[in-house]
This record gives structure tokens, C-alpha cells and sequence, in this order.
């Protein structure tokens, strides 16, 4: 299938909106999915936007504000009353509802509540609120099917039917004891498969993987991935079943997750993206590029107290190499820190950490001779004296595993402390390395030269 | 949850396994998920995880196989007969059972196609070979349940008891017609909340999203992302159900996406991972650390031309701000081409390339100004001659505008190329940006100073 909003559409919409030509918008937009629309909705100006919102009815458009751009939506709400928005609500499903309610000004909040017009839905979405959005329980739902261990299935199938009919997606049937605690769920195949008399006690599956409340959403992002779960219920600290999680979720999360990881190791600052303004761009860079620039003003100065060496005829040309030791040093320290990074996340980081230093160390020393055996013959080419080459060849070495073993303990350490390791990666590290490279390459040099 | 498997595990089983204790080993593992079991064997060593694997009966192992890590499944497969594989093969779903089939010896393939019990089985598995591994068809499954739209309620559920015998999951229930077109799906609550004597065909919905077999495997998952889907059924050019794709599958495939994109980023090769050997490490390392090695080299070259200004007492220091200059280059580079490369993954780079170009130019030299101050700041307070610290200011500027077009442009004209647009970050445009930035520093300073 192919996506279904293209530049002809937005224009064809754009110019029927000028024609305030309501009968053919509508048209057009009736046989759209309501994730094409907000697609729609956030390639138009405000105005047409908000135009087109209010044209369709709010099940329509309560589906459309989940997808929405945050700073659309946002926008979006503003142009709506309490009792609008509590419409709107009204449709959602908890989760969603939950999280919408969540942003706004906290004297509309409780006007939006008293609006809503289902009273066990209201209840269920204030319950939401109170849970940190980044626990299993700011993620979950409310919106389950749950039966009663004592039941037939034929009861079941009966209650089933009265609660599918608040529920849009049935997707796993979970079985609870008397005291609503999650005791396993009931597979679709084994009530087809099993007559209606039989009692739910003795066919239900109790190997049912479960997650907390508090649970951290990352942490559940990884038990669904490892398990293969569509969906994950949420237990209480007392094991009663208060809601579940769906994989649609948690894929925006496992998302999220990997850009953050990107985006910190290209030095930007969190959720920049191509199409925000000139404003929010340079929010998001210009921090990164001054960490980058006192880092390297800093290596200015270590500069300048080794100047005595331009008077060498022979050795002023180790200021050609200190781009080259820079760059080096800070292509080993990114790479590095992301494999510890990547690393850290997927758990893979096990056994003694000398070992793994002591990996390092050896593959920064053949690294380092192959590269050195490059720097020999380019100096051969370029008739620089033998051992100005070596010196120059030995301090890249010591550079590069110097390097690595910060590239590799600082992730190590943040992780240890409960910083995001991935903090380690980009700017930071390469700034780090640029200085510390510089400083070891003409100690080093010195050393060797004897000047 | 917590995740079952820690040091404790693994070292309590390594002793059993020296004490042959097979009935202790067996106890400890009943317990375990197949994906904890997966963990454990990829930590243990070869010997004992083929031990533990034979130990287990083939309704497990084959769970297992599906979970490790690709050497260690290499490993365990080499050491089992054809027949013992065909027996894991058994009780695999398709389109699991199609991946390891597909990774065998060729001569082996048959033989182990040979062996399969079940012959539906086994036409499905040949079937879903010949797709490419990296479009819908190559990851979708064939265990789906369908109904014919002439059907009653009754019917279809009598013959979804029969379908989901050999299923073990029900996602969704597909509605087909007589030439198995595929028309619409059934939900579970239609079924529920409707007379038994209802015909499929005037409730079933139709309107369902589908993707064709030789969809690719990324823009399946765009598609499942966006429109928030658990299951999507596959159908053939005739418009045919043949398969279905879950999320899981897909999950992973946006993990690897996001990994490879971030390993790019670090100069990393692809799959390298912190538990490699030494050797595929540096086989994932070397290559770009020798890329940005040779471009480090030609800056050598460039500052050779320029080095009669060392000669030069008050601007022989340009040679100091040579680090920063390739420094913010890079930095700059890396973040254009970052923006860049997740704006065309996510689909939100539109509107006129010009229109992109001024806003990168504008936002460059907003970000050069800052950076220039700090420099004019820096060089008072170190003594540097005003006409100084303004020729590199200026030149800074330009180095900023040219690495960010460049940043900018690379990923475009990759991606319009068919070239993953990827390749552009990271080391690449470190070092075309240090030549750059280098040239043009020289040449401007040398413009304005007069030397």
C-alpha cells in the first residue's frame, strides 16, 4: 500500500479551503485514515488545520489528535473550549486520554474532567494521571477483558461480550481470582478449541509475563521485546491487574530511545528535527558547538606553550599533525563509547571490566600500527625526516589508546551513576579526546625528538 | 519482572553441568522462558550450551533457536543432523522456520526440507524461500485465520475451532472471497456482540490495511508504525491474501534500522558488537579510522603550503586554531547531515531544497557569530592582534556555511541515489569537512591578513 497524503493532495485541500468549498473537503477527507489526516493536518498552515478540525466530528478528529505533532496539537487545544476538548475525550481510549490531559494548564485540567460525560471513564483516566509517565503505569491502559477464574466458559464468553463492547481491540483475555488478582490469561484457541461447560480454572494459561506500575517504560519496552509480547498486563505491589500495555506503544518508545542515542552522538540536543524552526534549530546545536569550541580553544593554549618548536626548521612540521592526532583521537573515542553504549543498552556488557579494558588496549595497539605504517610511507613520500615520522607514529599510538580507555570508562561511569551513557558519545568525548591528544603528541614528540 | 538470568544463574549451572547433574539442570531450566534460555546458552561457553541444547526435548530447543544469538545458532545447527534440525523445524511457525532453513549449506537445505513431517508445513516453508529476505514477503508468516464472506458467524467460528488447532496465536480473522481475495477483517467483538445466524458479510469491516509481498521489510514498518497495527495481512499482486507480518518481527527490524544508523554515525561497520572478537572488531574499526587517516593526511599537505607563515612572529599562531578549525567543522557537518538523515527516515523532509539550504546557511552563520565572539573574547584576553582574531572569525564563519551545505547535501544526493543516506555522518563527513575547512581557513585568513 502506498501512504496516501502527496504534495497534490495538500495543494488540492489547501485551494479548496480558499474556496471555503466544505462539501468536496469532506469528501476528500471521509476516505482518509485518521493517521493520514493528522499527517495532513501537520503539512498545513494553523489555520487551515484548526479549519479542517472542526469540519469533521470529534470521533474522527479525537483519533486525530493522538497523532498529531506535539506543537499542533498543543495549538489545536488552544483554540478549543473545556467542554470541546472533554468531547474529544470522551473518545479516547484511557491511555491516550490520560496523556492529552496530562498537558494541559493545570486550571483547564479539572474543567475538562468535570465535562466528561462517562462517569467509570473519567475515573479511569484521573487514576492515570497520578502515574509518572515514564512507569509501566504512565503508559498503560485502562481498557482490558478480564474474567473470573470460578467462571465457565460459557459465562465468559457472555461477560466477554458485554465488556467488548466498551473495548475496540480484544487482545488477550486475562483471569483474575476474587481478589482481582492476575492469576493468567485464557488464548483465544483454547475457547474455541474447548466446550462452553468446561471451567475457566482448568484451561487458562497461568504463565502470564507481567510488568509493575512502577516499573521504568524503557524496562518494559525490553521485557516486550525479548518475550515477543503484543501486549503486557500491569500489576499493582499487591499483584491485582490495574491495566495493560500494547506493543504500539512501546515501539514509540524503542523509537525514541534509539534517536535520543543518535541524536546525543551527532551533539544534538534532544528532539530537534528538519522541520523545526531556524530558533529551535540553533537551540538544539549551538550548546554542543561551544562545548566543542572551549575544548578546543583549550587545546589553542596547549599550543602555544610548544611554539618554541616552530623555530625547528625540521620538527615545526609536527604542528601539520595536530588535525590529524584531533581527529584520530576523536574517531576512536566515538568509536568507543558507541559500542559501549550500544552495548549498555542491549545488556551484552558482562565480565570483568580489566578484560574488557584489556581488549581495548589490544585493539587500539594494532589500530595504531596499522595507521602508524601509513603516517611511515606518507613521510617517506613527503621526505620528512625517519625518526620525526617514528615520533610522530609513537604518539599516535599512545593517542589512540588513551582514547579508547576514556571512550570505553565513561560510558562505564554515567552508567554507574545513573546518567544516560549515551551522553558520552559525540561532542563530549571527541572534545575530551581533542585536548588529551594534543597534550600526549607534543610530550610525547618532545620526548623522542629531544627538543 | 525481573529478568531471570544473572551471574548467579550462569555460574550455578556451569557447575552442574561439570557435575553432570543433568536432573538439577533440567529442574533449573523447566522453569525458564525460551527467551531467558536463549540468554543463558549465549553466555555459556560452545561445549556446554550444546550440552544444555540436547538435554532439552525439541518443542523448547526449537523456541530456543529462534532467540540466540546468530554464531552460537550457527554453531548448534552444525552439530545437529539434518533430521534432528528438521525436527526443530517441525515446530517452528513459517516464517521462523523459512529464516533458519534459509541460513543452511545449499546441499543441506534439501535434505533437511526432506525430512519435515508435516507436508502443508513444508510447502509453506519452500514457499516463503523464495521471497527476498527484506521485503514483506520474506518476514511475513502463513499461519493466518480466514473466512469466506459467504459464511455465517456459525460457520466461521466451527471452522476457526479447526484453524486454530495448528495456530497458536489468533490475531486478527481475515474475510476472503471465493477467489481468496482478501475483502476485510473480523473483529473479535463483532463476533462476540452478534447473532450466531449473521452472515461474515454484513458485518465484517473493509477496510483494512494491507502491504504487498514485495513491499520492503522498512516500509512495512513505517506503515505498521503509523497506522498503529499488531498484525498486517500480505497480499500477492492478484490482491490475494497469503500471509500475515506481527509486530515483533517488525520491532526488531526498527531496532536494527535505528543500530545501524548509530554505528554509522560512530564510524563503526556494521553488526559490531561489545562481546565480538578482537579481530571482527578491528575488521569494524580499522576501515574508518584509515578513511579518516588519509584525510587528516591530505590537511597534512595543505598546511605544508601554507608554511611560510611560520616564518611570521604575530601570525604564525594561525597554526594553533588548525585543531579547531577541522573540530568545528566536523561537529558542524555531523549535525546538518544527522537532521538530515532522520528528517528523510521519518519522512518529514519536504518543501523546495532551496528553501532547506537558506535555512541551514541562516542557522550557520547565527551559530558562527556566537562561536566568533567567543574567539574575539579568547583572543583579548590572550593578546592576539584584533585583525587576527577577525580573519579567523570570518573564516570560521565560512567553514560553518560550507560544512553545513556540505552536511546537508551529501545525505540528499545519497538518498536520491538509491544510497543509504546514513553513510553521509560519521567519519565521511568529518574528513571531507577537515580537507574543506582546513583549505578554506588558510586561504581566507591569508585574503584578509595580507600575508
Amino acid at each position: 500500500m502506498q501512504f496516501q497524503i502527496n504534495k497534490d493532495t495538500i495543494s488540492k485541500i489547501k485551494q479548496l479551503i480558499v474556496d471555503k468549498n466544505n462539501v468536496l473537503v469532506s469528501e476528500m477527507l471521509e476516505e482518509l485514515h485518521h493517521a493520514d489526516m493528522a499527517e495532513l493536518l501537520d503539512a498545513l498552515d494553523f489555520d487551515s488545520a484548526v479549519y479542517i478540525f472542526k469540519l469533521l466530528d470529534s470521533e474522527k478528529t479525537s483519533d486525530i489528535l493522538t497523532e498529531l505533532d506535539d506543537d499542533i496539537r498543543d495549538k489545536i487545544l488552544q483554540a478549543l473550549s473545556a467542554k470541546e476538548i472533554a468531547e474529544e475525550i470522551d473518545e479516547l481510549e484511557t491511555d491516550d486520554a490520560a496523556d492529552i490531559i496530562a498537558e494541559l494548564p493545570e486550571e483547564q485540567k479539572e474543567e475538562v474532567i468535570a465535562h466528561l460525560e462517562d462517569v467509570e471513564h473519567a475515573k479511569d483516566i484521573v487514576d492515570l494521571l497520578r502515574y509518572d509517565e515514564n512507569t509501566a503505569g504512565g503508559i498503560m491502559g485502562k481498557e482490558l477483558i478480564k474474567v473470573y477464574e470460578d467462571w465457565t466458559i460459557f459465562t465468559c464468553v457472555r461477560e466477554m461480550r458485554r465488556q467488548a463492547e466498551n473495548i475496540d481491540k480484544v487482545h488477550t483475555v486475562y483471569v483474575v481470582d476474587d481478589h482481582e488478582i492476575l492469576k493468567g490469561r485464557l488464548s483465544l484457541k483454547s475457547m474455541l478449541t474447548t466446550s462452553t461447560k468446561t471451567p475457566i480454572k482448568e484451561i487458562y494459561n497461568d504463565s502470564v509475563i507481567s510488568v509493575k506500575v512502577d516499573d521504568r517504560d524503557e524496562e518494559v519496552a525490553q521485557i516486550m521485546q525479548k518475550y515477543d509480547l503484543i501486549v503486557v498486563p500491569v500489576i499493582d505491589e499487591m499483584g491485582r491487574l490495574v491495566g495493560k500495555i500494547t506493543i504500539d506503544d512501546v515501539v514509540d518508545i524503542i523509537k525514541e530511545e534509539a534517536d535520543k542515542d543518535y541524536q546525543m552522538a551527532a551533539g544534538l540536543s534532544e528532539d530537534v528535527e528538519a522541520d523545526d524552526s531556524i530558533f529551535q534549530l540553533i537551540k538544539g546545536r549551538l550548546p554542543w558547538l561551544i562545548l566543542g569550541l572551549l575544548g578546543s580553544l583549550a587545546a589553542v593554549t596547549i599550543m602555544q606553550n610548544f611554539q618554541s618548536i616552530m623555530a625547528n626548521a625540521e620538527y615545526k612540521a609536527l604542528f601539520f599533525f595536530t588535525p590529524l592526532i584531533a581527529a584520530v583521537a576523536g574517531n576512536v573515542g566515538v568509536q568507543s563509547s558507541a559500542i559501549m553504549v550500544q552495548g549498555l543498552a542491549n545488556n551484552i556488557i558482562k565480565g570483568s571490566i580489566w578484560k574488557r579494558l584489556l581488549k581495548e588496549v589490544s585493539i587500539s595497539v594494532i589500530n595504531g600500527i596499522f595507521l602508524s605504517l601509513l603516517i611511515i610511507i606518507f613521510g617517506e613520500i613527503f621526505h620528512y625526516n625517519l625518526i620525526f615520522t617514528i615520533a610522530v607514529s609513537v604518539s599516535l599510538i599512545s593517542v589512540i589508546i588513551i582514547a579508547s580507555l576514556i571512550g570505553t570508562f565513561v560510558p562505564l561511569i554515567l552508567d554507574k551513576r545513573g546518567i544516560d551513557p549515551a551522553l558520552a558519545t559525540g561532542p563530549f568525548i571527541t572534545t575530551s579526546n581533542d585536548i588529551f591528544g594534543i597534550l600526549i603528541f607534543f610530550n610525547i614528540a618532545k620526548l623522542i625528538l629531544g627538543i
